[in-house]
């Protein structure tokens, strides 16, 4: 076997076969495979495609490169959920604690921002003492006596994915959707949840950007999950406009508390719900009622047991940028347009996101919105407020605003969050 | 600009703009764009393929990655020829001092086999005390006053075609129309030759397996060379037996020499004159004429010239491998078919090629042909006799000609040497 034979099969429009895929992913992860020949077959990949069992086998392949969690020990059924990444996505922050507190054990291993969209851990980490890493004993202890933990993965889990994905970033070859979704599932499967429930964004926000590709996705990850015995249902939800009213770290922390604290803004407490019953569903606890456990306050109880069981105060006060600028509605009438691409650029700009993994982010950076897609609004009004520590910054984040909304008559309805349901 | 923007372009199907190519070669031969970004580039290049002018574009680009050599100091009008590659392809051996001899410089910059095509150094260098390497003065000085030289590229030649080549080679990115146009025709042009006669080759034994890619490049080169003043015309050559007689070093610089001195095999001799014809009318010199040249022996005379000034002595005995396997004919009947292919995968087993570039090869090793296709032939009468001084390869090379030729009757006439023109 060698990596030039591999190539070429799928250069030429040939299937690779289990003995292709096994070898070359194998090899890459030992270095026997030279990076400049899995990014020529990467590309080859993203544009001649896999088939559904390629796609399985490579998805194997990649678990087989490192260790497999097991949360058998644990008393609870597990869920787990995934979002392949908005702007303004913060809703893991408040579904881990509702769903645990509904009888769940929800182990939530996130990542950080890269790019447009922010990470989940560098949201967290604007929580003064909050602390990302925790050992394997130290998760399944929070995870049995409170339900949720929020972490980064560790460095053994499908380590063939995590050479891969930081290859797939400097060659142009992440929008694949073979290699986009065994990226992900080959993490969720090598995690050992027992259910999963997968957030597929699509817009202008998101990395698929019609239903028809997100729906291949869906599908495609939807049937890896199945084959693998874990209970796999993946929602389509609108990411053309940002989620809720806040894009940034300690803005969307804040947002959150909102939603746990039974109020926040409809679109975010809709999904929360949605994901909310597919994952209590999935994990075999069908009758348990998230909406009350927003009501009663019992979801936010569990909020501050997961904060505080990873080092967080729950009652320090969140982290402010030193900088505001408001921008105000140019015009009056309905908001029709809120680019969620644009936004999240702008909040990255701002200093929310880095360009290289390396970079610091500003927990108080991003952006607040005034008003959502379908609102009225009134020439003067505040639109936007952008938040940065650095306001040399701001003209850089306001040319990515240019063109970002359009203020007119509404012609067509805004879509709904929830778009489609795959099972 | 950044490396990303340019590879998702290309990956997406647009076209690259001159900015993008300009400053993509220039980076990767600086190193500040990566080989695994480069490789993923050339497999969108490969698929997506690239127009006209994004060729011309990249060829210029690569000329501008080094330096150019200049021949008009010289007293004779410069003729060059450069093959795509086969097997047997001797032909710039008698055909450079022959060219020479009817009043053109020929500098002929070659290189050394790689994989089943053999590399004309290596053929040369079964001459006892012949060296490659000349300075840039040397080789002025030698084409001025015997007309012929057949030497090794500096580094200093497109050293981006250099490394880009090198690239290609391990990543399953060789067979792109527009790389192979680049890269042959950015040496070419750098070399400064006024005239350049392209023998494609065509057949299982060269890259271009049928006709119509084999065109196609042939054109691309052409309009290439037509762009930067070069005169340039294309030959279409048959590649799906070899050619002449030999496979090998010194048995190919022994059938050179029955060429210089008259006689050689049909097929040689025609495309060796047929060459000759095309490289003297695009260097201005219509009226010579290479068959006297062929037999007077002013081409050989100048062969003994070009061999001495390179420190080899043309009367040394060539070297002869150690041990000799002799195939005879299965069966009576006409050979209807031997494959160029297997006769060089089985030349290269023998010792006649490298698998590494760092390999050395052996002299004597290769095949001798005893027919050609269209011959009649006896069962028993040999029909490939196998040379190395490792016979513990034999049965490596035969196992590459357990398919390679068929014996019976005659249903259509091979093809002829030279299947088209392109100008």
């Amino acid at each position: 076997m060698d990596a030039i034979s591999v190539i070429r099969a799928k250069r030429d429009g040939h299937p690779l076969s289990d003995g292709q895929i096994d070898w070359v992913v194998d090899a890459y992860t030992r270095g026997d495979v030279a990076d400049e020949q899995m990014s020529a077959l990467a590309m080859a990949i993203l544009l001649n495609g896999m088939s559904r069992a390629e796609i399985a086998r490579w998805t194997a392949a990649m678990i087989a490169s490192g260790e497999r969690m097991d949360f058998s020990p644990l008393s609870r059924p597990t869920a787990d959920k995934h979002s392949t990444g908005g702007v303004g996505d913060k809703i893991t922050l408040p579904l881990a604690p509702l769903v645990a507190a509904c009888g769940a054990a929800v182990p939530q291993l996130s990542g950080r921002g890269l790019g447009h969209t922010g990470g989940t851990l560098d949201k967290l980490e604007s929580i003064a003492g909050w602390r990302a890493s925790l050992s394997t004993p130290e998760m399944l202890g929070i995870l049995e006596s409170g339900g949720a933990v929020i972490c980064a993965a560790g460095e053994s889990l499908a380590p063939a994915d995590k050479k891969l994905y930081a290859l797939r970033d400097v060659t142009g070859t992440v929008e694949s959707i073979p290699l986009i979704a065994s990226s992900i599932m080959s993490k969720k499967i090598a995690e050992g949840t027992g259910s999963l429930v997968l957030d597929v964004k699509v817009g202008s926000g998101a990395f698929m950007k019609n239903l028809e590709d997100a729906r291949e996705l869906a599908a495609t990850m939807v049937g890896l999950g199945t084959d693998h015995g874990v209970r796999t249902v993946a929602l389509l939800t609108d990411m053309s406009t940002p989620l809720g009213l806040t894009a940034g770290n300690a803005l969307e922390v804040r947002e959150s508390l909102h939603v746990l604290a039974g109020g926040g803004p409809k679109d975010v407490v809709d999904l929360t719900l949605a994901l909310a019953r597919e994952m209590l569903d999935a994990a075999g606890l069908p009758d348990a009622d998230p909406a009350k456990a927003l009501a009663d306050g019992s979801a936010m109880d569990h909020w501050r047991r997961m904060i505080s069981a990873q080092g967080g105060d729950p009652d320090a006060p969140l982290p402010l940028a030193r900088e505001q600028h408001m921008i105000p509605a140019p015009a009056s009438g309905t908001l029709t347009r809120l680019d969620a691409y644009a936004v999240g650029v702008a909040a990255w700009r701002l200093g929310a996101g880095r360009a290289r993994k390396e970079d610091p982010v500003q927990a108080g950076a991003g952006i607040e919105l005034h008003a959502k897609p379908g609102e009225e609004i009134t020439e003067g009004q505040p639109l936007l407020t952008l938040h940065t520590d650095t306001p040399e910054r701001f003209d850089y984040a306001l040319a990515a605003l240019t063109d970002a909304y359009d203020i007119g008559a509404l012609t067509t309805a805004p879509p709904p969050v929830i778009l489609d349901r795959i099972a």
